[in-house]
């Protein structure tokens, strides 16, 4: 037996008594797939969400950066984002008790074989054809059907005016794209990042933290040039090693990574992009900053049928847990032009950007020309509407649906082919418009807290230890005074005070032994412990105490003020802090 | 004509182009209540938020925590909260055009005399009377009814399962309170704080940025023991003047506050409770540091019918701003023992906390028991399953129940009284359990986001400053080469990434005049701008310029790296960063 494989329901135990989360709404039975992170769990995951930041923003905030779009999103955006259509889970619903399930989880159980990307009439039939009963009533399944897993509502007081919460942030960046770009002043490459909550309507969740219906997530959809794909900061990861399980390794059952730098990834062509190669390596170092080492992480490509509608490469930043062996914390997708081509062709708005050749160049382009005679003749007095609408949308769009429909639908009316003419002319263009392309890191904050929980999980003579690296603890030293009493009670209470002001997360706690008070202290992963004794008042000195090797060293009160900090941002080692307590 | 007055337009028009806010999903025409922050407004609002941590929580970290919990929420919650019942606007359609509108504010217009708490019909009455019709197509308006501001959706596939986005915070702290309480060690005074995005569904929110259908809330649901109501540390702020239009005042129609310390408004009864005082004279500093002065914030008393259903005594803090007049930054509220009282009865939790005597007390108490010799002979083997339910449930509350509707309906069972006896016995108690009270400051960022960028609007000979507080300003430091030439540049960029690796919000802009790019970082609120220029390579200094008096110092570019930040934070002056340039 692993030695971890029990830790999930250690770390929960942990979890709800000292309040890093539990199930949310315990009071009326709870529901599945909600958590409320408690006052230990929402400084955690803050501090994960800073290290996210620090690494994919302020490192690169002179092109990356943050916005925050609301979660509430009208129906036209996920029309167009392919959402409403795909982002589905096949269902199926018992015929005599009447209770749903995963399909797929269904037939994956019984028959052991792997069913993604199947369709809902396949999966019928492979439940027809072994059998498969209801496992909770052995009742008779009916057919197999897709289930929307966006939340739906209804914005304002119009029942037609359909809204969803967004189920990833990143529509948010499309749709607001250009407002940034324009903001940024029109340079590419842009990213634009955003951490807030999404919602994802789950059939079933059972897996605790791992499978939540409300979520955070820590997104960046990253805006270049394809003709200029190149990354100029991956001279920085290029040598760094990467686990990988490419699809054909996949396809071939390897379960195995390979190890190979960034730069051999990209050459041997199992990464298709620079920067979805540069993300990879920042990804990894983000994810061993929370204490998850780079062997406990893998980056596995999905394959075609596993992938997201939008996406050309995806690989998902997988990292080992008990339970469940290898979960998702991150998806990298390279999105392509995809999201912003759709965005333009439903909305008619010109998402494009502009590039500046080099030197002039000749362009056969297609040029829409209306015939606006005819069109007066036709529409009368609307045609001056018409040719106004015609105006503000995008030539090429316009161009492309005449094409494919043969008429135009704009400002309510049908215009038939007729009335257009196209012509092909060559022009010497100074420059070009074209749509970016797009490469995603995506992390889960909450799945990444109950991973980094994990690995800090440590028992050390019976007792456990919370090894959170120490920037990422929610509390960063506990005061102590040696016995409840005064004078070292008011003593303790001055220093911790004190530490407050300089704004360090600081607990004061003075009931039980020392060594009870040590204990909930590493239990927690404080760490420091400050300790106030008897020396404390005939010479101003105090003992730190390491969590982790229990040892102790003793240090001015009034330098323990400036050295705590530099210590927690890890400027500082143990043992800079002070002389040793023998 | 006010110099104010027509400052929104020229807010909206800057938060656009340079990336505070703008309408959410305008490629798509727009959703009315929704905005999205831009790269400068996304920061801004985060270190607003900061702001609040630091002046509610870090402040009190002793014994105020932060929590996060879920948008989405099951209709119990609700049901128990009122919520349900009274979260809601009254509505009007009219019959031609069949639009919708707030019948209040149609007959407010109209009238010209406030409606707020009114029910329905007494609207509808009014309406009828007044002969108001549809603003629009002047049509016939129908009868007024309710409509609920609560955004509704489905959890799971099953359509029963209705939940809804929370329009506050504060129920994820009610129905998570004994949690908390557990995980914080079972003291009072306790509070538990939120930053979170909420819903309200508006009718038809028409204020841009000041009503939202999505924003975020920061909130604390304050717990204390009402037999020990008061606040020890009311002395740091019981000489800070406030100004207070109480609820008489507003009857007697006064619009002008008056000015009282907090000892006097306690005093004078104006204010019923220590703990509330306390957090209207912390929101009032929190307010300043936004940029607010304390002239322009007052605090009003709501009137009995203008109240939310579970409050005793709320003030609105409100800010002046130049559109809207006063507008509602925050509300402080007494919820007393509303939220816990009903989820106690709608939950059958005990949420009830324990205080202990400083004596052994003697207590008249009612004690439930059940016959379980008739229990079995009527529920049979059903009667295990009855009594355990009946243990786990509070007996207070089955008590209430068995009294009210002379039965009991647990276990999906009705056991009528005969087979209770209730007993009362005197006893020695050492302690008693009892639910605690609540107080709760509550405000919206997004408004003080806005109400900030008013404030720090200025014009100085024709160019606007934006003069936000420098620890409030998205971006700290400007980095400019006097001109765009080496290798003034290479030094420019030099510093520039050395000021990234601080983690300073730096921006770096070579483009255009030096004028011109003053102009620029003093639009969007930089508070220094760092220039390179030829004595900098000979000498290794750089100028700063302070963006509100504009005047230069020069420093060393090593010392920069050090002096900036604390200038940001407010422990330098600018004179203290160098020696000036004449």
């Amino acid at each position: 037996m692993n030695k971890r494989e029990d830790l999930y329901e250690k770390i929960v135990e942990l979890a709800v008594r000292r309040g890093f989360f539990w199930q949310s709404y315990e009071i009326y039975g709870g529901v599945a797939g909600l958590v409320d992170l408690g006052p230990l769990g929402a400084v955690l995951k803050r501090n994960i969400e800073e290290k996210w930041r620090e690494w994919f923003i302020i490192r690169h905030q002179d092109f990356i950066v943050e916005i925050e779009t609301p979660m509430i999103t009208p129906r036209a955006v996920f029309e167009a984002s392919g959402h409403l259509e795909h982002f589905t889970d096949p269902i199926v619903e018992c015929r005599r008790c009447g209770r749903k399930f995963r399909a797929d989880h269904l037939v994956e159980e019984k028959t052991g074989t792997t069913v993604e990307g199947l369709k809902p009439y396949e999966l019928t039939k492979i439940i027809k054809e072994n059998d498969i009963k209801c496992p909770i009533c052995n009742g008779n399944l009916g057919e197999v059907r897709e289930f929307s897993l966006l939340f739906q509502t209804t914005i304002g007081p119009y029942s037609e005016n359909v809204g969803f919460l967004r189920p990833e942030a990143a529509q948010g960046m499309f749709t607001s794209f250009k407002r940034v770009y324009e903001a940024m002043r029109g340079k590419l490459p842009l990213g634009i990042g955003q951490i807030g909550r999404v919602g994802r309507n789950e059939i079933s969740p059972r897996q605790g933290v791992i499978r939540l219906r409300e979520f955070t997530i820590m997104e960046v959809e990253f805006f270049f040039d394809p003709e200029e794909p190149s990354c100029p900061l991956l001279p920085e990861v290029e040598n760094d090693e990467i686990r990988l399980i490419s699809g054909d390794m996949k396809k071939a059952k390897t379960k195995e990574p390979i190890v190979v730098t960034v730069r051999e990834g990209l050459k041997k062509k199992l990464i298709v992009n620079e920067w979805l190669a540069y993300f990879l390596a920042i990804g990894q170092k983000f994810v061993k900053d929370l204490g998850i080492p780079l062997e406990k992480q893998v980056f596995e490509e999905k394959l075609p049928y596993e992938r997201a509608h939008y996406s050309t490469q995806t690989f998902d930043q997988l990292v080992k847990v008990s339970r469940w062996g290898w979960i998702e914390v991150a998806g990298h997708s390279y999105r392509g032009r995809y999201d912003l081509s759709r965005h333009i062709a439903y909305s008619r708005k010109d998402l494009t950007v502009y590039r500046q050749f080099r030197e002039p160049r000749l362009v056969r382009i297609e040029e829409l020309e209306v015939d606006a005679e005819k069109l007066k003749e036709f529409y009368g007095e609307n045609s001056a509407k018409i040719l106004r609408a015609i105006s503000e949308s995008d030539k090429n769009i316009l161009l492309k649906e005449l094409e494919s429909k043969g008429y135009l639908s704009i400002a309510g009316f049908r215009i038939p082919k007729e009335l257009f003419k196209v012509k092909v002319v060559e022009r010497e263009m100074k420059g070009k418009r074209f749509i970016p392309h797009v490469v995603e890191p995506s992390y889960g904050a909450e799945r990444l807290l109950y991973a980094t929980l994990e690995y800090a999980y440590t028992i050390k003579e019976g007792r456990v230890i919370l090894k959170l690296p120490k920037d990422i603890a929610p509390i960063s030293v506990a005061v102590l005074p040696l016995v409840n009493r005064e004078p070292l009670v008011n003593l303790a209470r001055k220093i911790y005070d004190n530490l407050k002001l300089t704004k360090l997360r600081a607990i004061y706690d003075s009931s039980g032994s020392i060594g009870r008070r040590y204990a909930r202290s590493d239990e927690i992963g404080i760490p420091l412990a400050l300790t106030v004794d008897y020396r404390s008042l005939e010479n101003n000195t105090v003992t730190l105490r390491d969590r982790d090797t229990w040892r102790q060293v003793r240090i001015k009160i009034e330098e323990a003020y400036k050295k705590i900090p530099l210590y927690i941002k890890g400027e500082l080692t143990f043992e800079q802090l002070g002389t040793p307590v023998s």
